[in-house]
């Protein structure tokens, strides 16, 4: 089958490969229709996160099951299906807390040996392990372009609007406009709260005020005596959500942060960090982050795909053959595109 | 009046100061029966935290109302009291969500202007306000030395568990065994958890041991492996109590912490700092910090501080009289104490 | 000054009463400018809640500060001001964990001597107690129909659905669409939840729709089996709000919510009741009501208010002199009336 | 295989039946070493619980794995093991939920057809369906009298005081002295609270009183004047829990516990009930209860039954052999004693 293959900061390539096969007993393979270029595939393209070389990447993805072991209950063969950016076993010590993102039989797709050896979904067919996890049926009249979404980057924006505790009558800033960043302010202002959106972006910006949010300009705007005049008498956003995953983002999280205040850090970190310790302690702060939970929330992620409540239709700039991956990867690097859906 | 005074780092003196009077309707006047000295006074005197010189220090006290405002209905004239290390309104946004700590009308005792300049309480008389939030009747038997660790020590370590949300089936790291680390093994234990408690001092382990704790050599034992070991299966533990403020304690709390764990600072930061937030963040980690909420966690810990649930006795180790402050900081400093009661 | 007073089911008479004065510190006194005429004065009105004969009644109220104690901080001579339906002390046991509405001290509004013999405000003029909790100032540009429901009719809409911890992803129904009902309606819309709204009254069906809500008619749909369709795989609502206080609303409560579901009773409930208590311990549910906790959200619903996020002026049907109120009494007691404000 | 079969009303025999074999991938047979009778299976005794005469009951066990299928991986065969009393698919809506006790999937052992046709534990052998989720390796040096308790009676009083959200600082009282009762008293006691233990029998008290709660005789003291006497100034205590299920002990419960308070009821309910749900309104109690969570809670009470934080010996009062089990019921239905258990 043809799959995309990294092989060097800057080069991926469309290979050949063997079609996978059943290893286990709850394992389905799925045919894939669309599959997403994700902004964790742009760290693999420009080597800040190492895989090796010719492994196949990608991990967004909808499709349909063409082969389910025995213990494969959720899904059937013949039915169209999302899936999630990573696999949980759902008897460990995590999954049984609901902490399905720390599974340890966790294995991501397309992220190479580090992360489970699990080949991506930027390819004709992929072996799905624990289908009864991190497979759904996709809802009747949904779109792959919707469906995309759900066990990725709605299911992180939607992850760290849950997980900060966000609830109406709040106000958050989300800080970063990226497509999780776009999709932490859907699922924000779904939860009733009042949401400041942060970018230098104007075209992100644009978007997120189409979406209800009061958008704050990073360069031209003092952002802090923004957030603080929308803020008046509190000091400060109930909840700073960074989408961005650098330091001065969450720099900025902290001091947008109101005391006592919460910042949910989506976006990915990997690296020591300097950053303003004092400043976090003196106001109390809860910082919290990591992965998405993206498999708690795949079902209620999809309904409120599927009656629009939540709709990354705008977010999706280009559609593409997997063929011309190599250049959806180049434009995505040059920033050209926000979503780009491949077809095999 | 006689009243403790900073001056210079390492520099305090028993000065003559006008004895305070009442100045809104719901202060309260206290004649100190017993003041504590605090990790905190110890930043005030290496100069780490910086005072007016000539202010008043102290704020842990135990004593007896000598006059109340018109609007204080929580304690009378001629009670023995107990009060805590700061104060606050009851009617702000901070103080409506319960997060007295951030009161923004709060001020603390004897930390100078920028917080509030309220003198402190290493004196003879201490002027309160908001006495019906920061001020609580000593129940009947009870020692002013262990009064006097309600609302600030033992309530600053309770309020660190409670805050983590540790419970009864989980397993905590206390890091830092002072009086404050020591206050949080016990409500660590109280809350039924199982608690390894880490510092480098033999005395310090060996009353952590005592508590019910598992001591761990911060020099002599592999840390890491140790507490791997302690909680096989699960990767390290549910919550790490950092009791330090130091970014190594942090940096190893973060070590510690099992996947999805939470970090609990309830040692100070001021500073900026450099972690392994990558690690952090992998892990899906809580750190949490802050001052403690001293004035919510008052009455329940006055109700297990009268039935000896929570029991700070044994870290008392030295009495003295308020004229022999000056000596008493110098030792203090020099580490050969761990909590010294001060008697005007 | 003229005041509205019960006298015997049936029978309310505008009287002449003395004006209020101050009586403590945190004081307020409130000239009316407009008060509703709530479902809970009308348990007065029918006899179900008894309170003295020749007592003012009322307790929704819009209006302007004529004078204030020497305590009284958070709002200012001139000031126009919502109240709330109740007051609290903000030092006691209750208090101090934010349950208000329990407050120990805590008097209604023109609910008789059993509540606190606090005089009702469908009168010139009113007496607010510990005014810095119970009083907001009414943000510029609301009007009075949408400012009297901050402190009661919302309030209590908005309380039952944060209390039920409602989130997005989740289905919630509500039961009874009086204005109690519509107003949690909208804040479970505001929430992000999908809603059910059951009546069986057709305009105030059609009102639920036209917030967003899927109505269903009590009478002619079987409700069990429409809920089930909705809450497909799932058997239930994750959320049943009884906006009735009666035992038939409960019962259907208990029937339409999923297993390990919530039940919320935001209507009053007073007396014995038998109920399928079996049923709700074999679905695992957790059953929760009271008083609405509105001076906790007093706030945020205020700032909702404000935006349009909530507002309730689709459910002011008739506008009245207070003159007038034994007319819309007799009125609201025939159904006629959804809310009626008052103009003094 | 002898088993221990239902015939009538006060009517148990044992019989002999096929020995069970694995049917599903993840099933593992036990061979039971000990099984317990259990307060459910006197519902079944006494008709109040009805199943199909010649089925085979009980739930508590501990044995050794002597098969296991191919996707069995938290046992092997020869391990020592714990079992739940009913049994979780994993995957479900209400797994997904950590529910185990709601999955949709869920069969009890040894109660009828209705809750799934589970032949029961006390027996020779056991059929063990999702063996990865419902079973655990007895820690080393564990009993079978204190394993016995893992996954039914001591979680259940574990999952009672856990989803009370019980913690240090407050207090509960327990209300019916029986084996969960008891055990709900330890893991109140373990949570930090002080612990009121109501009940009629002295033994029962006695046994309370030495595991450190406050004994209140339900016939010779006055258990309301008591409780407010015990939680002076909160006029109630903060958790009641009901291990009785009987109308008489919840509404002992909601009278005893505070304004705002939280009634959990692990006693069992399956009928129609009146109670007076106007005062739990008006004191804004929260009422939950069901079947325990004893999945979710069993490694965690493993652990602390292995170190002693929670120790059933006290409970167990007599040991007999399964052939003499129609013995063993018949004294236990005479309150003869309080566990028996019962060796194949």
């Amino acid at each position: 089958m043809r799959a995309l293959t990294f092989h060097a900061p800057g080069e991926v390539r469309i290979e050949d490969k063997p079609e996978p096969g059943l290893e286990a007993l709850d394992d389905a393979i799925v045919q894939i229709d669309a599959t997403g270029v994700c902004g964790s595939d742009l760290h693999i393209y420009r080597g800040r996160l190492r895989i090796e070389p010719g492994f196949t990447i990608g991990h967004e993805y909808v499709g349909t099951v063409i082969a389910a072991g025995d213990a494969v209950t959720q899904v059937s063969i013949g039915d169209r299906v999302a899936g999630c950016f990573l696999t949980a076993c759902g008897t460990c010590f995590h999954c049984m807390r609901g902490e399905y993102q720390r599974c340890v039989n966790s294995r991501s797709f397309g992220l190479g040996s580090t992360l489970g050896a699990l080949p991506g979904t930027q390819a004709e067919y992929a072996l799905v392990p624990h289908a009864n996890l991190t497979l759904r049926r996709v809802p009747d009249g949904m779109s792959d372009d919707v469906a995309l979404f759900a066990g990725d980057v709605m299911g992180t924006g939607f992850h760290g609007v849950a997980a900060s505790g966000l609830c109406a009558g709040e106000v958050a800033a989300v800080l970063g406009l990226g497509p999780v960043g776009l999709c932490a302010v859907q699922a924000a202002k779904l939860a009733g709260a009042r949401v400041l959106a942060i970018d230098s972006v104007d075209d992100r910006l644009g978007i997120a005020a189409s979406l209800g949010a009061t958008p704050i300009h990073l360069a031209e705007q003092d952002v802090k005596a923004e957030v603080r005049a929308a803020t008046e008498g509190h000091g400060g956003v109930d909840v700073a959500i960074d989408a961005v995953g650098h330091r001065d983002a969450l720099e900025l999280a902290i001091r947008l942060a109101r005391d006592c205040g919460r910042v949910q850090c989506i976006g990915v970190y990997a690296e020591r960090t300097e950053l303003h310790l004092g400043l976090a302690w003196l106001k109390s702060l809860t910082i919290r982050g990591g992965p998405a939970n993206v498999i708690a929330h795949i079902d209620p992620v999809l309904a409120m795909l599927a009656d629009g409540r939540l709709d990354p239709t705008p977010f999706v700039t280009h559609h593409m053959s997997l063929d011309d991956a190599p250049e959806a990867y180049a434009m995505f690097d040059r920033r050209e595109a926000l979503k780009i859906v491949l077809s095999p």
